[in-house]
This record gives structure tokens, C-alpha cells and sequence, in this order.
């Protein structure tokens, strides 16, 4: 891992569709969550002493006509270097779905007029994110995985230049990515997650952690309405990709747990999740799956869970060699 | 020229920020001329025979729930290839004035707030505008250039991979471009005018002919503000780049006339549309100068004007070799 080059980046951080969107309305943001995330990565990005002036001058935000040159000074800005993805919740799905974009066949009418309705669909939410975290004075740009010109092959993400990303952290501007439609080499098009896209940044990039924000306070052992559902605070990752739940020592398991796909989570259920978030802790990459917009997320995405006491509330997912370590 | 590589590209069109956008009233789209330039195309790109399904399924689009599915049939789009690319207008002018981000200096705490300023603006117009273009049925995606990893050095060009836009057009999509700020290797920030982006396109995938839209005529020998201006009907370049008046034959010029730069066009006058569109003919490449939403702009983006009729009203900038051709 020494050898890999040094991107400086400090976090890769997934808004879950979940935690920013209603997921059962249409294109409906949860703007209040939204807004809760973006306050607390305005602080784990630019640190809390931090106040700085919104970057939405669109006419809808009031007051944009001001003459505000003189209040940015010039002193240097000191960030932290972050990579936001957010999958689409309500956006997308019901163009991606109704047309079959996931199975290709970009030539049929159907399915190339839902590729342009998905991309509509999800560039409008993260335009309204760019929107969001702009307007707390975080210098996001919005970066569309097809527009990067990343595609796939027979579905797996094969081509990726990330160097429009790297060049835009070492401007020290935060990327805002999202998931989308892209054009695939053998099925003429197909979907990328925002999770597939996180895996592949954090192989590139190297980030010193990675947080998911999601609806629910992290992974549980069964779906999280069931009330008698268990938090799994700590997985650990062998170097094979396996993994196993160190705590809480769960009485009804011996090494591995068999955890039910919640019906809620449509594209993908907490086991996906889990599988995602192993290949990340693999490559010895730390990984919070947190509630959003809680102190438990705040402190996830600065950093500061390194040693898990019992008052942080969710999962974390890392190598078992760093869990044996201090674990001793 | 017959060396280069052949895309297959029929047409690039500029959406000029006068046409499209109200330009003296902040962030206003003329959506009038808006609609009518996506019918417009629609008509050049899929044929006046085809009367296909919006792609635009947004919520705030009528009717988006119903089951449409089974409308669009199987059949084969036969669509031409087109690129689209649109100045910004009303649109980014202020948050890029107001923050110097052409100057560059991107570490500057204001430079860097008017960076992400402009791209919001800018990329909320792309939003507008692939949106408008879908619910005409053409199967637009937007592709921001910053997102595409395109960067300056010094100010001019150089680094621009466009296998993304080439491959969007081998898929039958019709991308839709636009002037944006982006990284400078040597002063940390600029922007690309779409001006600019129309050059190294045509350069690069070599259309059929290039079309501005503007909300003029076309090239006149003064302001077209002043009753005693003159549309200037054709000019011809010679391989220099350097570049005539062909008609109307004016009585108070030589070779060569003068352009009074319009004060209203703030992004480069007639003069500077001028030498732009005699760079692009100089490669052999017929432009068309029209106004937007016009029977003229109709012919010119159906390629329809190679011999021109005294009806067609615009400018057709063209080699001298081929002007010297049809006139004989």
C-alpha cells in the first residue's frame, strides 16, 4: 500500500439515497437531512471554527446581488481534501426502471430515451447537492460519471480516468459525484452505482476513510424495524475479502453472520453493503456506515472513531489485522 | 483533410447565450426562443417525419407516470449526428465577473467561491436546456466540460479528451455542451467559452457545418442597432485565415471591412464571431451565422443554404476555394 501514489485525500463519503431523498416519493429531497449533511461536512471539511460565505449566487438565494467581494478576504483556505458520491433514492429509479437502462440496449427507443430521462433524473439531484453544500461554503463541484467519460464492460467498471477528480481535489475543490447511466462496451448501456464508484475511488485514491451516511444508525443483524434487531458495531475483513463480526459477540453465531436484505433497500441490501465495504477495509481503509445527520455521523466523518467507544453508534468495517491490533 | 478521422458528425450547433437567455435580466431563460430552437432541431436531427416521445420523465413533467413503455416501439432511430453547445448568457456572467475566476487563482478564498458559483449557474442552464431538448424527443445528455476533465494552460486549450463526446455520438445521444470554468495548468483557473470549445470540436471531429444561433440575423457591418446596418451575406477566407466579404459587394470597403464590435454582445463582438467562424471554415467547414427560431436557422441546421438563395437570410463564412468553386 506504501507505494501507491498519495492523492492527500482524507475521506470518500456516500450520501446515501436513503438519507437525502424520500425514497417512496418521486424526486422529493429530504432537505432537511440535506441540510444536516451538509452543515456537518462544512465542518469536517473546513473545520468547526470555520464560517465562511455561501458559494450559491443563483438568484433564488437571497441577498445574491450584494456586494460581497471584499467580506472572502484572502487569507488561505485550509480543507481537508474529500470525494462526495450520493446515490440517486428517489431519482432515477423510476426511469431506469420503467426503460430496462441496467440491461443495455442503447439502440431501442425505449431504453435510449430512459438513459436520457435517468441522466435528467440524477443530475438534477446533484446539481440541488452541489447546491447544498455550496451554500454552506464548500467549494463542490458537480462531476457526472458519464460526462468524466467513465464506462463499462459486460456491466464491470473497466475504464475510469480519474484524473479530472484528482486534478479537482489538488485545486482543493470537493468532487461531487453521483450515481449514473453510462455507456457499457458490450451492452451498449448500463447503470453505475454510487457504491461501485466509491469502491474504485478508494482503490485509486487511497482516502484515509470512508463513511456511508445512510437512514438507520448503521448494519444490523436483521432488517432494522424488526425490534429486535442487534447494531453490528465492528466487522472485521480478512486479506481474502471474508469477514466476520467482532462486536458485539452475537451468542447465535459462530464466525459469520447471515444477515436477511432488508426489502426497504432496493438497490442493494445492507449484505451488499457489507460486501462493499469489505473490499474497501481489504485494502486497509477504515469504513463507518453511520446515521446521518447524528453525532455519530459528525464524528465519522472527522475522523475520530478510531478507537470505538460505546457511546458512537454504528459500523465499523476494517481490516482484521488493524482490529487485532487494537483489540491487544 | 481527408486524412482525419471521420465521426460521422453532420452538424455543430452553438446555442448562443443571446438567443436563449434574456441576456440583461440575471439568470432569465428565453424560453420562448428555447422551444422553439428544440423543435427546431428535433426536426434537423430526427427528420420532420418523426414525432417522437418526450425523455424528460420528471416529476414536473405531465402525464410522467403513465404507462408510456410500450409507445416507443422497436423500431430503429435513424437520427443525424449533432453536437450542441451554448454560451451561458445571463447565466454565470455575474458570479464569474464579480469573482475574476478568468484572472485565475483559484486558492483565493474569492476565486475559488466564484468557481463553484459559475459551475452551479452554468450547469443549472445545461439542466434547462438538455431538459428542453428531451421533451422534444432528441436524446441529448449533457456533458459539462470541467466534469470532462477539459483544462487550459495559459489560457488556450490544450488538454481536451473528447473519446467521451465521440463516443456519445457513436451511441446515437446528441451531447450537450457549453462554456464553463475549469482548471489552467499555469494560473489555477479560466474559462472556456463556448466560442472556443466550438473551434477545437470542429477541429477535432470535423462536422458537415457548424451553426450559431444568435438573436440577430447575422454578421452586420455595424451594429445591427443602427438602421443603416448591412447583413453580410457571405465571407470567404483564404488559407491564411484572413477573410473577405464576398456579398453584398459594399461600396466603402476593399478588401477587408472594418467591424465596429457590438457593445451589447459583452462575451466578443461580431468581430471575434468572425475570426471564430473563419477558423472553422478555414479547415473547409461551411458555418452558418442565423437568428434562432427562424425559417433561415431552420435551413441552416438542415444544411440546407450550400447555395445561397437571395430568400436565406444569415451569413455563411466559408473558404475562399469553395466560395471562387460556386461562384463560376
Amino acid at each position: 500500500m506504501a507505494e501507491s501514489a498519495d492523492y492527500g485525500l482524507k475521506c470518500i463519503v456516500k450520501l446515501g439515497g436513503a438519507a437525502i431523498t424520500h425514497k417512496h416519493e418521486f424526486e422529493e429531497r429530504n432537505n432537511e437531512n440535506l441540510s444536516l449533511v451538509a452543515s456537518q461536512l462544512r465542518e469536517a471539511i473546513m473545520g468547526s471554527s470555520w464560517h465562511g460565505h455561501g458559494m450559491d449566487w443563483s438568484k433564488r438565494i437571497e441577498n445574491n446581488h450584494k456586494d460581497f467581494a471584499h467580506e472572502f478576504g484572502d487569507q488561505k483556505i485550509d480543507s481537508s481534501a474529500f470525494v462526495v458520491v450520493h446515490g440517486a433514492g428517489s431519482f432515477g429509479h423510476f426511469q431506469a426502471s420503467r426503460s430496462g437502462v441496467h440491461k443495455g440496449g442503447l439502440h431501442l427507443p425505449l431504453v435510449r430515451a430512459g438513459f436520457v430521462a435517468t441522466r435528467i433524473s440524477v443530475t438534477s439531484l446533484n446539481l440541488e447537492i452541489v447546491r447544498a453544500l455550496a451554500s454552506e461554503g464548500i467549494p463542490s463541484v458537480g462531476m457526472s460519471p458519464f460526462a468524466c467519460g467513465w464506462s463499462t464492460a459486460g456491466r464491470n467498471f473497466t475504464d475510469a480516468n480519474i484524473s479530472q477528480v484528482a486534478n479537482a481535489i489538488d485545486s482543493g475543490l470537493i468532487p461531487v459525484l453521483h450515481g449514473d447511466v453510462v455507456l457499457d462496451n458490450s451492452q451498449g448501456c448500463t447503470i453505475l452505482s454510487g457504491d461501485v464508484i466509491i469502491r474504485y475511488l478508494a482503490q485509486q485514491l487511497r482516502p484515509h476513510y470512508v463513511v456511508f451516511l445512510t437512514d438507520v444508525l448503521g448494519v444490523y443483524d436483521r432488517p432494522p424495524s424488526d425490534p429486535n434487531a442487534i447494531l453490528l458495531r465492528e466487522i472485521a475483513v480478512d486479506e481474502d475479502g471474508s469477514w466476520s463480526i467482532v462486536k458485539p459477540m452475537l451468542p447465535h453465531m459462530n464466525k459469520q453472520v447471515k444477515i436477511t436484505v432488508g426489502a426497504h433497500d432496493t438497490t442493494g441490501g445492507m449484505m451488499t453493503k457489507i460486501t462493499e465495504a469489505a473490499t474497501i477495509a481489504k485494502l486497509g481503509i477504515d469504513v463507518y456506515i453511520v446515521k446521518a445527520g447524528t453525532d455519530h455521523s459528525l464524528k465519522a466523518l472527522k475522523g475520530e472513531v478510531s478507537n470505538i467507544s460505546n457511546e458512537w453508534l454504528g459500523t465499523m468495517v476494517r481490516s482484521s489485522s488493524k482490529c487485532i491490533h487494537s483489540d491487544v
